[in-house]
């Protein structure tokens, strides 16, 4: 035990609650780098606030003083001159259990709870975390292991929260596929319906564009959770960015993990999507899993093994689930890019200027969860789909969404400079590169400048003559446009 | 690519290269947290020195700026006010080579040396190297992995270099058995046969000392390399602290990123205690694996399996290897903490209060070590280092080797208070819990405070009347010595 003045270090990397001694403290007090320390500020009156953290020994600085950063400064509540009283404190009892996933024991949901409880409680280091992932990876989750943790993620985030009995509708998918904007379709179909859908999206890692980033081109999507209830309550529905909402929070913690090796264990995945939607309050979920060689799920054996153990789950975790495998083989529509995929999806919703694959892709999906829900009659759940699609009753649902999330516009500004990318010879179109299309955009400046990206003139099966425009490349830098085109050399439109 | 004033950070945690950007510049140059920059500062005619880093993000402060810490700062010889250049950089081939290890396959050598080049050079997290803590943990490293690995170690670390074909002799003790310290015997028996054998030792981590705990109460064990050579070329050996010359420094960075669950994948300790031999020039290797229900390895199955696999992996690695299964039921010797066991040894070489269980295992060692180097004839080996105990000669070499590394005493001073523990029965001693005879005397200040500690009185198999002695203990804190007497009331010393 040992009594030292506090000094604030200004970073705040929302990691894990940690302080930094100098060398000969940490040697005085027997502790090494990782260790856990108890904190407790003792000025007078104040004080009592105790605080468990993970240590960091500094070769240098520090002298009779414990660091700080930012965020245990705060939730210590220190004040500048106040002392700190340092105790060794004990090991999380999750440590264990970590430990004994890690040599291929499976987890008890008490022990799983535990875990999660000190993930968001940041009691746990992304070093131990890493430990946790490494376990899952290598043992696999069972069907029961896979629902506790998704119940334990739950447990220990933010939830919305619906009358009793409500039904509420969810969709997902297993990304990978560019352009796919059904979402964007469903969401307005389902609520104008009358049915509650309350949908929370992801931005762009790697794709030239999430269903936030496009969305957020129209509107905004950074929405604290009581404002979204309140759009949910009022007109059935919203498509905001899941980040502002922090359904998962364990969740999140954990992908920071899994990052350094890009590492997807299957029941962290199957529980990440799960945790979320139970979150959102759904019990009724459809799951879009794309299959084909460009996309993360290759074969339909893997992608049926998939949807087993969704469907698995849900019906552990009482949530009417539903999967189906979709054509993972092209780009879904044919804008590529925030701006240009909400065009996209605003021409195919007002019937303007309509992508059919995006559009029967969207009324298909809309159909099974109509009938999922009993809204519509088996077999009847397209025909109402595209009666209010077509009947302008989406589209007009959409825009009051968008009204409700805080408009910027109907129709965002697309990049000023363009190029056309056209055919080198007559024939059929047999292959798009998915890949290199989402390469392409991205250079071109997607996600971040939102206007920039690609235009799909052209589909898989498409005849062409040779000087026919194939896509179109738009962007507001010239060097990046320049990059594009350079790119665009490749060619991922294969003719024969 | 953005270019950013400098802002030191004054801590020096000397875990990796790590540079801080305020969340909105990472989000600009569309970077996460653990993405690896390249730093490079531009400020005219210095610059060009490059680095690669890991990126933290701060939620605060480093506007426009770009913080660096300590070690980052002066790796790039940067000054106050100097610009640095940030790039986006790739992330190494180790990683793959990890995640690989890590999903059951087996690594080539070239993989583990880039892994352990890495890890070295700093370039990769504490959360990656747990990834390969991890794939090491579960899927075991072959043989052929684990001399990979040692021979990593040995090439991206500090080496010791005798002469082509010179005899180097060294020994190690799989810990667990308080009060071991016949290195201090053998080494002196040895050297003072004219035989060359330089001892690199731990401090204590969970015990109340380690051997250069034992042997800083009576000299200096920080010794730097260039010396320790001059040391063992005059009076053939020395015995200094490992960690201050650095000897396979892969190896304490991996110990770090175990520490957290306490993970100790057999092929990463073989390879850690093979390269420490291997690095000092080590030829002629003794190694003692105590076996019982009270230390790390519990019974004679894995005793004899983990003998088999040092004897085939020291053959792969030209090493003269052998290893010996030594009765680990009670503690060796009667001193436990760093003057007590420093008293214990001293007393044992020059026969004036000799520790028959310390002086017997000690000479049985050196007897078999003078056996395998060929300066003793098969089954005269005992007999020689008996001699050399004996006659004196091991004892004034003793001292020779205490005087060459800087003596303080040789007799350290034990703790001012002391407190007898007595039989409060007559009978046999059947049994010695070392656990808590190891935690008595850390609770008695061992071994910070050199001076605490136990002397054992009675040892297994010993008759005792009531109020006989058992043992005493020594501390030089009344608080600590109350403490410690608490702990003893749960009674190590089992009666019958």
């Amino acid at each position: 035990m040992l009594k030292l003045k506090a000094e604030k270090i200004n970073i705040s990397t929302g990691n894990i609650w940690t302080a930094v001694l100098n060398k000969d403290t940490a040697h005085k007090l027997d502790l090494h780098p990782g260790d856990r320390i108890e904190l407790c500020v003792v000025n007078g009156k104040r004080g009592a606030c105790e605080l468990n953290v993970i240590l960091e020994v500094s070769d240098r600085g520090f002298n009779h003083k414990i660091g700080l950063f930012a965020e245990t400064w705060k939730k210590l509540n220190v004040k500048k001159g106040d002392t700190i009283e340092v105790k060794r404190s004990v090991k999380p009892d999750s440590l264990i259990f970590i430990r004994e996933k890690l040599m291929g024991k499976p987890l008890t949901a008490k022990k799983i709870d535990e875990i999660i409880k000190d993930v968001v409680a940041e009691d746990l280091s992304m070093v131990e975390i890493a430990y946790f992932v490494s376990g899952a990876m290598i043992h696999g989750l069972s069907d029961t292991e896979t629902v506790n943790l998704t119940k334990s993620i739950v447990r220990n985030g933010s939830q919305l929260h619906f009358g009793k009995g409500e039904i509420v509708l969810d969709k997902h998918c297993i990304g990978g596929v560019p352009g796919n904007r059904t979402t964007m379709i469903i969401i307005p179909i389902c609520t104008s319906l009358g049915l509650t859908m309350p949908k929370t999206s992801s931005r762009a890692i790697t794709s030239p564009a999430g269903t936030a980033d496009t969305m957020e081109a129209m509107c905004e999507v950074a929405v604290p959770a009581p404002e979204l209830m309140k759009i949910a309550k009022k007109i059935g529905g919203f498509i905001a960015w899941g980040g502002g909402v922090d359904l998962a929070a364990a969740d999140d913690k954990m992908i920071k993990a899994r990052h350094p090796l890009s590492l997807d264990p299957e029941g962290m995945l199957l529980a990440s999507i799960m945790a979320k939607k139970f979150a959102a309050g759904s019990n009724h979920v459809l799951i879009d899993i794309p299959v084909g060689p460009q996309v993360k799920i290759k074969d339909k054996k893997k992608g049926r093994h998939l949807k087993k153990r969704f469907e698995q789950i849900g019906k552990m975790l009482k949530m009417k689930t539903k999967v189906i495998l979709t054509d993972g083989e092209e780009p879904i529509g044919r804008g590529i890019g925030p701006a240009l995929e909400a065009r996209d999806v605003m021409d195919t919703l007002s019937g303007k200027n309509v992508s059919t694959d995006l559009r029967e892709k969207a009324l298909t999906m809309a159909g099974i969860l109509l009938e999922m829900c009993k809204k519509a009659k088996k077999g009847k759940g397209y025909e109402m789909a595209r009666v209010q699609l077509d009947s302008g009753a989406a589209y007009e649902q959409m825009i009051k969404i968008i009204e409700a999330q805080g408009k910027k516009t109907l129709r965002p500004k697309v990049g000023k400079l363009k190029r056309t990318i056209k055919a080198k010879k007559s024939g059929k179109i047999t292959y798009i590169n998915n890949k290199l299309i989402s390469r392409i955009a991205r250079v071109a400046g997607a996600p971040k400048s939102a206007g920039s990206g690609l235009w799909l003139d052209k589909k898989l099966g498409d005849k062409v003559k040779r000087g026919d425009v194939l896509y179109t490349i738009y962007s507001d830098s010239k060097e990046r446009i320049n990059n594009a085109a350079k790119f665009a050399k490749e060619n991922p439109y294969h003719i024969h």
